[in-house]
């Protein structure tokens, strides 16, 4: 199958696209002559990454019948000082909270996700250093 | 430098993240079981690369004094159909509008995002095979 994405330049430093509907602005930031109207798109592959898991493990966890108060994935990118500046380790956090969660079930449905669905990870994992971490709130 | 992404689960496939002061929300489609809310995730991976490749050209051809009427920044990306359902290739389609565009110029911009400055085709060529195209439209 062929995902396609068409960003089109508005002014100065400022890109949009429509994605199923919806509109995005990309842009740079004033420290980088851009008017900070929108997303800087390094961050996005963060995004992607987050998104891809936590969709993976919640749908998981859904048809496990464990449902947490509340779920937060957390992506941290380090990124090198020199062109071109890039991610060379990722660690993803799976924040966890609710009474009683089973920790097992949560294991499974992370790793699940690392090993099987997420088709983000599976890219980066060739390319960076890829991590996780997953904590539970009571 | 580090970067960080935080990604709250809302309600069913729903998250939403808030990234340089701009909400961004995250969602599956209904043949997902989502409700369409927001953005798929992993063509945020097509955005990040057409926003930050885009981002270095317009900057490049300013300073080269060259201004396109138009320009879009088109990425297509080929998904696997077995899980993890991944990007195996993509291509970047750079489309410039404009009379008596300097091909040669064009060309060096792009070159040069490509190879010195933007760090997500940086990581994804690591990982999946990476090819682009420009087009010239008068």
């Amino acid at each position: 199958m062929k995902h396609v994405v068409d960003l089109s330049w508005k002014e100065n430093m400022a890109f949009e696209t429509v994605q199923d509907g919806h509109p995005l602005v990309i842009d740079a930031g004033a420290e980088s002559g851009g008017n900070d109207l929108g997303f800087r798109p390094k961050k996005l592959m963060l995004t992607a990454l987050a998104g891809c898991t936590g969709l993976d493990v919640i749908s998981i966890l859904k048809k496990m019948k464990v449902v947490p108060e509340a779920f937060r994935v957390i992506v941290e990118g380090d990124v090198t000082d020199e062109h071109p500046k890039k991610y060379v380790e990722m660690k993803v956090i799976y924040e966890f909270k609710g009474q009683d969660l089973p920790l097992a079930k949560l294991q499974k449905a992370v790793g699940l996700s690392e090993e099987k669905y997420c088709g983000v990870s599976a890219v980066y994992k060739d390319a960076l250093k890829l991590s996780s971490e997953i904590r539970v709130i009571e």
